[in-house]
């Protein structure tokens, strides 16, 4: 395997074209990472969830990491990550057209994850939940690609 | 979609069946996540790694978090969440025979993701470069289910 560092351009390129990562947070130096889904756009990755742990955690600690990856032809792989800062969108006038924007990206995504809608209760109707919507800013990214 | 918890016995079954997952550690509440390659047995989760940031975080802060997921059937899914701690296993006689054993493993299993061993030189040639062997102790572990 031959591996190469992305460009930045590249790295945006991917955050674009994917709708899934993981997100790691951190409180008093224990990490925690979920998957979840998000729509990137001006430098943010936009993204919902019910409120627990994590939201609570970056609530407390705004710095996060998000990874995002991809397979590529036979054994390959690419991978960024983005070192960002997490940003809560209250439910607010200023935030409807975004949060319209990305609630509408998202679900059009029929993924087979959905971390941020659902929670182990029986039965879970997502859409009475009330969700929180966050963006994180991407301070920092960067990444790989492996070819065979 | 329909999510349960998993028991402790489904999510140690889980850690023990997967090889890849995600692995965060945190440095001055900054997290930082990679996807990484492992092999589960008595209770830690045993993998390699180039030197480099996730290495020397983790020697600084030994607190990780470590998350492997699967899919199930349709759109379902399970995700297993690992709290947990890094210790590192140096080169000496006492860990031979864990070592070989994780090797065996990890290099049995030719997964499209290789991050441990491979860094962004040409070439990199993976055989020869020195490996860091650790294992997390899974301290505390959650997991979660999604049916349709």
């Amino acid at each position: 395997m031959m591996i190469r560092t992305l460009s930045t351009l590249e790295c945006t390129n991917m955050l674009m074209a994917s709708r899934t990562g993981h997100l790691a947070c951190a409180k008093d130096g224990q990490p925690y990472v979920v998957p979840f889904n998000y729509a990137y756009a001006d430098s943010h990755l936009y993204a919902f969830s019910l409120l627990g742990k994590k939201i609570d955690w970056m609530r407390e600690n705004p710095l996060v990491c998000a990874q995002v990856q991809e397979r590529t032809q036979g054994r390959g792989w690419r991978s960024v990550i983005v070192e960002g800062r997490y940003e809560e969108l209250p439910d607010r006038v200023g935030h409807k057209v975004l949060r319209d924007h990305a609630w509408a990206v998202l679900s059009k995504h029929t993924d087979w994850w959905e971390p941020g809608a659902l929670k182990p209760v029986a039965p879970p109707v997502s859409d009475s939940l009330p969700h929180v919507f966050f963006r994180i800013l991407v301070e920092q990214v960067s990444g790989r690609e492996a070819t065979e």
